[in-house]
């Protein structure tokens, strides 16, 4: 029998993925080559889909990547010089961070303790960031980074670019895009789909960034530069042969998103994220790990367990329902729930009434 | 109507494809997180098949990129420190060699006229290399390496490493590994699969070099450094969440091949390669680029047409059939055909008998 699967992604896919699949059979969008004109349609497909349901401005540019692990590299190779700024409240907005120093940068983290948002503290900033890193939704702890301090950062740093990890709350928590300048994710968290392709969406500032930096000679020259992904996809062309089913999947999907509406979406989204809590609340054993209310992640959420994780995940295991353990050294104390477009609310009740049950 | 794809990749998908499909979807395979044991599995199975099919080293390394043209970029910055040599005979062996003059490094072509090879020439080498380039199969002119000029190489520079791009040619034309030391593919050509993963075999004294290269701080330390693909592998994991699908879709595919047997694949291939020669010799408009038999490729046939290739293109894709135009300038001038496992010899033999019938 098939498991639901509640982990935060990779994690259950979109129950109309099945059906996607069936149509990409059926249209050969396998088997195309990635220069003909049935490929290029599929891209424009694709990102217009994206465009519409997450308001992307139309000055705005949108690429494909192979992961968000790749668009760490890319940022830092083609957006930054000497300097960013990191805000780091969990396990990825510090891999992300390591990563720009890996490369060479002067990425200072902003680190806050777990379960807490690192905020926007110009006070603590060292030097002037020609990047400013968020993080919206940290998959390790389930915080959310309040939307509003991306204007106080910019505010302060004018000249800064800011950019977003939106990987595992897009297409849930709304974007303001007028805030931001480099935004990315990839596609098996919220949009249900196989792994294998990142998105990354680039403002005019961000575009600017990269040919003054690349006209100094300073970017890294890899088979991904930003301003010729940006090139090839104004012709809906990829450097690369690209991983053209996932592209097709996902304006599949982002069209049954807008279909359903993005405000359903959202609203669904707090319902369950709603009972979730309160069941993490009202068991003795569990408590949420975000006590901050506005800090809860919409898509994300995560328990404590006295005593450890360990049984109630077999617990929920043995009658079908996959969660996640804690990221890694809570592995064992935490238990991490995704509540995704594709997780009914029938599922999500399921869940938190087993949970309810449960005493060890 | 389905049509028959001979596009020289990506081309028709593998006939299994659709049941491995459905068989991922009632796993759970793009459901499960790539830190499982499920996963563990999943990557396990396909690199042992891979071994088994292609007759792999025990001591040399399988790794997963995303695709052939990353690692272009990643044999740069993990097995060359300043010198690498390149036998360019057409688009594709040409990028690579531009990839490594892209980051930095003094790549030497050694170019042949379009149609034939470039040799191996110890007179011609202007500097001793760390690494001698190949390309098996030239998908842009379809003509064929000799496997003997590796060791030609070897015993000239007994300290370089010997790379071989075998993208559109594996599992076909067998792959000499005691002579290579870093060997590579993606799995939309012969293996029928949908684009987006790249498999990379190294060798232990490639290992050795990336590890000598990584002590020097000569390695640029991308999301993607070799040593640390390698380490992760060893645990039957991947650095970033990868295109778990096509993994499996890949060990899948391979086991279909070994039941098959990869010498029938061979046998097939000559015989469908046979009566597509013959049929550019025997019609008055076409005649085979490649002109020296031995140099012609197992998996792609390309024909010059007087008069130019769209019409006989056209007079195909009206019955249903979809064969390559020619690439790059060539564009208007040929046709390419893939033979790969998918393309059965009764397809062959159809096509075969089209063009035979055509004339402008």
């Amino acid at each position: 029998m098939p498991q639901l699967i509640f982990v935060p992604g990779p994690s259950a896919t979109y129950f109309t993925l099945e059906d996607h699949l069936k149509s990409a059979l059926k249209e050969q969008v396998m088997a195309i080559s990635h220069r003909s004109p049935a490929f290029k349609g599929i891209y424009k497909f694709t990102v217009e889909q994206l465009r519409q349901l997450l308001d992307i401005p139309q000055a705005y540019e949108v690429v494909f990547t192979t992961s968000a692990t790749e668009v760490w590299d890319r940022m830092a190779e083609n957006l930054v010089d000497t300097h960013s700024l990191h805000h780091v409240h969990g396990a990825f907005s510090k891999k992300c961070a390591q990563a720009f120093q890996r490369l060479g940068k002067e990425a200072q983290m902003i680190t806050a303790p777990e379960g807490t948002v690192a905020l926007f503290d110009p006070k603590a900033v060292e030097a002037q960031p020609e990047l400013i890193h968020f993080t919206a939704n940290e998959t390790a702890t389930g915080v959310k980074h309040p939307m509003a301090d991306l204007r106080e950062a910019k505010k302060h740093f004018p000249d800064a670019l800011i950019a977003m990890d939106v990987v595992s709350s897009t297409p849930t928590t709304p974007i303001p895009f007028e805030d931001l300048d480099s935004v990315y994710f990839s596609v098996q968290k919220c949009f249900g789909l196989p792994a294998g392709l990142g998105v990354w969406i680039v403002s005019p500032r961000a575009i600017a960034k990269a040919h003054a930096l690349t006209v100094a000679g300073k970017v890294y020259p890899s088979y991904h530069p930003l301003l010729e992904m940006v090139d090839k996809g104004k012709g809906y062309q990829t450097i690369e042969t690209p991983n053209t089913l996932n592209i097709y999947l996902l304006g599949k999907v982002a069209e049954d998103f807008r279909r359903k509406g993005v405000d359903v979406i959202r609203r669904e989204a707090i319902y369950k994220n709603t009972i979730l809590i309160k069941c993490f609340e009202d068991h003795p054993l569990l408590s949420p790990l975000v006590q901050e209310k506005d800090w809860r992640s919409d898509t994300v959420a995560v328990a404590n367990v006295e005593g450890g994780s360990a049984p109630l995940i077999a617990y929920l295991k043995e009658k079908g329902l996959v969660v996640g353990a804690g990221y890694g050294k809570h592995k064992a104390a935490q238990i991490r729930i995704a509540n995704f477009p594709t997780h009914s609310k029938e599922q999500i009740e399921l869940l938190v009434d087993l949970i309810a049950d449960w005493r060890p």
